[in-house]
């Protein structure tokens, strides 16, 4: 896998919503600027941003099946779909470059039903808390991770 | 929010089966049927109702996102989702109108796993049992709650 | 069973204190306010409504054996008791008339231990969280399936 | 219902990529040699198979439904639906026809929460872990039992 | 504690509708037949019976108390409360005579929270499903086991 | 059926030591005992006793299935397979007679693995802690069962 | 509220025997000992004790009701109704005094069912093991916080 | 391994019963036809079968063990040892040639203890509601994996 | 054991933080002045005090060990050690001398790990949501407990 | 009980392929080498080994029955009834020589159903994971235990 | 709180390992290594780090105690101390400043037991499975944070 | 490893009271008899046994450490910290040398908590209930697996 392939950035449902919804809770930020964000620190390694929103499950597994073989990595924030969603767990294990899951909030200090999620038993890395700072270091994690391999 | 904006009537998975499957059960009145109830109790109040049903929960979302600001609340019958989408909780809670569960049957007297919806925890009200008669009742609340307001 | 049996509106525990306790979370409406709405409603059907309330088990379950034969339908918030009461569950599956059971707030955004109730499961339907509006309706939903009857 | 109806073979989650993901565990055939060895099967009995894949939920209940009454049976893959999909289940349950649930691999000997199965419930049969064998022993099964009535 | 001392059958909450209420399960035998039961099993033995019925939690633990130093033994069919009731436990405990738990039918093919009592840890035998025969089997035993002492 | 079939008396494992161990537990009376109890409590019915005691789950599925058709009723104890045998309830739940479950002691005083019997959910009746008294009475309620019918 | 209200020290069912149940274990102590005692305590605050038991849970409710705005604060040992009363919590919780749960044994050391308390959860403070004492300790507690307020 | 060693059809507890017990649910074929239907099969693979059946878990597992070298495969149904054997499961375990477990029913639509097998953990494959056709299409499935060996 | 020997007040983990976190919620006592109100209490029987407090489980155990014998008993509040060490409860075991467990807050009205005390069980008295006033009524107690062997 | 009684040796079910089935995981030696290990220990202290295997459960406890007042001791590795024998459990408890639980390998570290044996709680110790020397070390104890009776 | 304070890097039990264990599991850097790394993160902001570890719970109490007022913000690796610790998270929930929780493998693919940590719940952030890079994004996250305030 | 490294037998909480705490339980021999018996045992292998004991878990994860390629295994008795201490597991398994777990009395037979140890999963044996005789068997055992390496 070379180094010109970009990171997939996914965000799952509601986070179109991102700096419109509870903003005293997860900020002013919008999805835009996560995205800024993301190529911001990609752009450090010299590696593109590929971004995509979806509130369909069954979209985002089809766009990780697309992922396949063209992507250097995925940062991916399943929202609600992180507690429920084994078909989307079962995707990304299909992937051979890392998968790193990203949560605004710190789902631990959250609802019981949050604390679990069938991504990050499979995730190379699992960021939550951190803010929209959790993508960019996730996308720096995966710049990283490439260039060493 | 104004009393001119609508009752959105949302209905999920297998509510557009209504009145043909099992009807020994869920009775023999259609979807089309649920409408015309709502529409006759929104009417008293002056209140128009938006009517949309789907059996795919990342197009239940949208439609509650695309709800936001111009609803004066909604009635949703998640059906199976109920028990299972924690990304359709998420979406309803951004949500400033008032939010109504309905199911036809009376799901605590069905099996365990229909005891418990994701819903119901941040619905403002939830009926059960009532047949069709519940998305009147329903409807019937968000329009006193909304004359209040 | 003929349309002029009344309906009984049986309230549980600590509902006497309706309008007194926790009022910003009960709202202002006392017990007998709760009685004139369900008369409202009943009347509307040339029905009369029956309303008792009391702090004892025993003596709910003395009232639903009074019922059996002599009343169309019951209308029971069973406070409390909902969620500990077996015996009363027992007492109102006795009935051949229709039983609706009524909660004031939603009993699924609260404690854990309010989720289960073990009349739900042999009630006909349940209604909350719509205040006391949720009486009302119930008491038109008993009046209808009688009229069908 | 007469012999002359196909029989459904629908695939679920991530079946799509079969013969390309973990092909050590998977085995190489691929989904068209699933369709294949589908038809060789029905063929015997002089059915006609119907092949779909989707990795949307609603997409698989929106087939279930157009299904309703124009199919001989229904052989199901639901892949990571089957752990969590009570709206697939409630989509199947309204069928007259028989419905086989198949996984390729023993969802027994995998992580703990493969071992339930929304669909089992109201399978007619379920399969596991005869590899893509599994569908043409459900294929037939359905043949026969349909031969029969 | 001498034989004169009468056996106390005590009945618990909706026996009293014994022989009225679902007859196709509880059979036709009222309570009266159960007291008669009772007395011709006692008599065999030259002792009385004493019968009482209550659906007050309070008002069988107050006949508890009342029984102490002052029966052979306790006939209880503790109802509903079986399930629920820690106080009656306690009060049952206290005695010195011997406690034999009667339900009529067989509750372990029941509802699952039927299968637990608290009485019956505490209880030195425990009959069901034997019907009305199962009070007087109780009445002998106890009459057996103090004639003994 | 005719009255003239006899009541097959069923004991499961270590019953065979009846009277031997923990006689301050169990008591003096040896299997002997029990079934020279259970031959008087049938004579006065003009039925007669089949009496069997294996340790082994098999020859006592063996023995259900030769008292197939064959018997009036079984009195089972089955011991320490009542909490482990879903076998032993298959093969009892093939008799057309009544099956009655008996413990000597009172198994809800003991381990928490002794409350749940696979046998409990599917007999007719189920008696414990009446010693070896709990026998005669099984027999009495078969022989009284199958003169009724 | 002002400090010449009274303590309301409510005792729950079976505390009536205290003294006479147990002596081994609950001491030798009366219910007059313990309202003695309680009496002694608040003397010592210029405050008066008002004493009242009964083994009906609707009667303590009733009682709790009328303390409402009439004490000083409740000293209240639920007994058996701890473990399973949500209409007791509910009660005590429309209070605007202190409430201090007391337990004469510790209940930790007892059987599972007893570790926890429905009352617990909303109650200022817990006193459980110190004998009767456990209950001037209460007394006091409450006269002091409300000479505090 | 070579082809011409036979397959083991190995039948658990009660299935001698088969076409006697409950035939509406089990259908009217007897073992005896379960042998044909297998022998039909694997003749056609021009492999023969060996069929035994016992009610005792130890006899079972002698079986297996014998069956360690000379057998194709093993097809079992396990009938009530399923959900309770570790015993057959680690005789099982010890062997090298596939073992497919069948079910003559849907286990998954009965009761919830049925809903695990100790085998499954281990076995090949699992076949459950396809009737005694479960039996011959696992046979052909370890008849098409020998061949392939 | 003679009254002379001292009563051990025992802190543990961030207890010497007393006054200075969350005042609030813990009052501004600070541990010195929970250990004047000690000696105030004991000074009343004649008896001393000693008060120790670490942060470390093992120093806690250390001390529990050289008290052994040299205390009239052990006031301990273990702080979060109550709920997860074994250990400590351990070592309390090994005294003759009662030991009291103290919590300045209702720990029951706390996070659900906050329930369960490991040294409850061994304690002979539990005392929680005194605020400081716990450590003297506990103090109290032992000196009585001491003053009557 | 007199030094001179043999030791009995009892293995349960597949111990009979020791040596056979998964050599890298249990070793290479056989059940001959087991016993031959265990009469060189207690020949140590001339005491004399009587050794039994069994796949049936029903033989193992009548074993254990005929052991009653014959045998110093009891060294038992029960296999995979460890985990499913309450049957097992009741023989052995009726035993009044000591009884030593031997696994070759170390369950704790296996599938969670085998970290629980219901022999453990009524044998006098446990030894897993020594191989075939924890035989040996379990003859040892029983030896030394009897010989200091 | 002046951005001149240090970030403390806190590692708990088994971390001064690093580099030495399981070098194929968490890599051959050493917590030199991390330190250095941390200190490289916190320079970019003029920020100095203070690094410490220890295998004693108490020392990282009284560590954390320490910190209180001194530090920018904790980044801490707990190690075994996350998943049973009550009494660390009461530590840190005690600073003003933020938190982060890094762990270097992704926990939430390891034993059940690690899917839970106690810190977690009240942490400002979790980093899991970025190896150590993990530490320098905490350092990163909490220099921002600090700059911002 | 050469068979000139010692065995390291460590002694966790509360063994230092060996022979003074409940010696009715655990006998009189204490810590010294122990070490004793382990140099006995090791003698006979040309072994010396290093022992240590500490209340303090950092202290015995410490030992650990150094222990780390300087001995030939470690017995270890983990006490309190059995049921509690991941970090101790995290410390053992980082050892290449044998670690065997040793507990006096048999922790099956004792209150549930104590039914589950961190440290058995990962221990090379686990022997309980052979009182200090254990601990020999545990040093003989490492000194025979390390005399065959």
């Amino acid at each position: 896998m070379t180094p010109s392939l970009p990171v997939l950035v996914l965000n799952g449902p509601n986070l179109n919503l991102l700096g419109q919804r509870q903003p005293e809770f997860y900020g002013r930020d919008t999805l835009d600027d996560v995205v800024s964000r993301c190529e911001a620190a990609a752009e450090k390694f010299g590696v593109v941003v590929e971004a995509k929103q979806s509130n369909h499950e069954g979209q985002l597994i089809d766009w990780v099946h697309e992922a396949r073989g063209n992507v250097a990595g995925i940062v991916i924030n399943p929202g609600g779909y992180s507690h429920t969603s084994v078909a989307l767990r079962d995707a990304l294990v299909t992937l051979d470059a890392p998968v790193v899951e990203v949560h605004i909030s710190n789902i631990h200090s959250r609802e019981d039903f949050r604390h679990h999620s069938y991504v990050s038993g499979i995730a190379d890395a699992v960021i939550c808390g951190l803010g929209i700072d959790g993508y960019s270091a996730a996308v720096e994690f995966v710049c990283i991770r490439e260039g060493k391999n």
